[in-house]
């Protein structure tokens, strides 16, 4: 399989209905380094999902098995930060607490408007943003 | 797990019905790279691949649990080429179009043989057979 | 080292000078799974791809060694094929020849707008475009 | 997620009942590289197993299934080598025959005490314990 | 090569003058999945490294080529935090600007005494320990 | 790149001239997992090996660097097992003693014929030859 057409069954996969693609590095008889292909999907997609993965690659057969998944409530929110309101989702975690995490795309779209380290827009977004109101950034 | 060994326990479980077999690199506790076996194979041939690789390996456990494949069909047939007839496998897409793949061997022995890259051999039997066949090999 | 914040800083090498970027999954101490950054430039660009790196990753240290590197040809052209021109890369080999490579996005493109699969899409664009001009596509 | 974190979250699973943890490198969408975190354990764990899991990591969501294994029966014993008395395992393997495994870390004390390659100590350890008795260590 | 033997082999290189060692995931010829040692030193260090890992290892042959490395200028300091006074390092950035950076162990520490997830402690540690001097922890 | 194909330019890689040839998984822009191909030659070879490379592959460029080697001294010879005489090479180590270590394809040929386990061959070959010349195989 040509690396361009993995990336692109990637964004494929996502476009009709995968909720996560996963690629991982595996070796094959013959000296043959691979790349498994893991999609999770809910059951009602799964025979498009496998189709797609025949219809776009070379592989002759998909293998699947049911499994559970526990995952935290989330939902989307607004996040005060000292960079303004940011989109950003709110996470309840186990023990009970929330935690708001912000979305990539709005930081980094921070981070190249002003010309900051991702890292950085990351650290001061979630640092504490009501007593840096002040701040001049 | 001597390297050496793997490769020959991958030739073993492909004699004794495994249908397909790879390695994954992964990571242990106390800093120990290792290699994870994946065997697919059918329910009736499980147990006798499982103490193979308990035999083989120095592996004190095998995991396994059951899985579904969905397979395109396929069946072995000749095809044309610029190099004359080659095996080759007719597979059945989703969408009931038939496309016919050239076997690896008897395409490597092709590039072997006349010197060619497997690369361009494989172009070449793929690219459109019956036109060239006036074409100087 | 968060992997969105790696996602991010492959984007900005590129932009300020990397000629190619590739991340590799290594162990480090104590248990931990990192990631390589690897980047080829010119040597005119190294230090301010270091100072990216160290800026925008949580990396100490960055090592950089000289390497040479051998490349085949190429200039930009367009290409005959059954979709009509397309953007791509004219390569010449090592012994001589001259070979016509359609560029990822080019074919991406109609890959998304015909609903067609991109493996489909390189095979034909590929095989044999003047025969199969008067194809119903 | 740091990978300070991640050897740090490998040894708490250990704690509260993982019979195995490895990490698997994958990479993901937007060009992010990450680690898969694999547990293995009892039925009876695996809620605990995944509220750490969420509590320690940035994962939004644990999958889990469930899955058989075949283990050797395996039992602690004491081996004779010509280091003296060590820790070590006594396996029963599908033939019926035992084989004796000293534990890793008797024989890394050994090793690290008297200067050796530890690759030695296993082979001397291993090799014929009995017969070397007279031998100058 | 066992990997015991490799966890072992790098808390020894890193016992005699390894600046960093890593493991790389590689496949060799005839299906033998392996893992490449790479360690970084000084010139002066380098002959006591490689015979260690010739000595250490089945290893046959070790390759080494000179390098350089770009690092941020780095000194150890004490850090205020919510948790009181920590391990830290002062890190220098490219420009100009100092961080602070918790050494791991010490954060591990108070993690593992408190019952925190690690991953908060390095939040609240990093967050900003001036103006939660009041926090109740 | 076909994964069939890499395996096969491994063995071209090796018939001319190639020291050794491994296959590193990397992760490249657009999310592409790819394959990195890393050989190890004498500067003779090193611009026919490049060739090959170049057109064997659809890589458009090859980096190269020199490097050194450290090297046990290594010979062939022949090795008294209780399976008889099996080719061997002869080590020589950075203390100044020897080793001899059986030729894989000796031994998988033994494992082969009498339908024991290779890593039991290994065991038994290099276990203590002359003093189990009785048992019975």
């Amino acid at each position: 399989m040509n690396p361009e057409i993995l990336g692109f069954v990637m964004d494929q996969l996502f476009e009709i209905g995968a909720l996560d693609v996963t690629f991982a590095p595996v070796y094959m008889k013959k000296n043959r380094p691979g790349t498994r292909i893991e999609v999770l999907c809910r059951p009602k997609d799964r025979d498009v999902l496998i189709q797609e993965i025949l219809t776009q690659t070379t592989a002759l057969g998909v293998r699947y098995h049911p499994c559970d998944r526990a995952v935290l409530h989330r939902e989307p929110c607004q996040m005060d930060t000292v960079f303004g309101k940011v989109a950003a989702k709110k996470i309840r975690h186990p023990d009970g607490t929330d935690r708001m995490v912000p979305e990539y795309e709005a930081l980094a779209k921070i981070a190249r408007i002003r010309g900051l380290a991702l890292k950085e827009v990351y650290a001061r977004a979630c640092g504490n943003p009501l007593d840096r109101k002040n701040d001049k950034i």
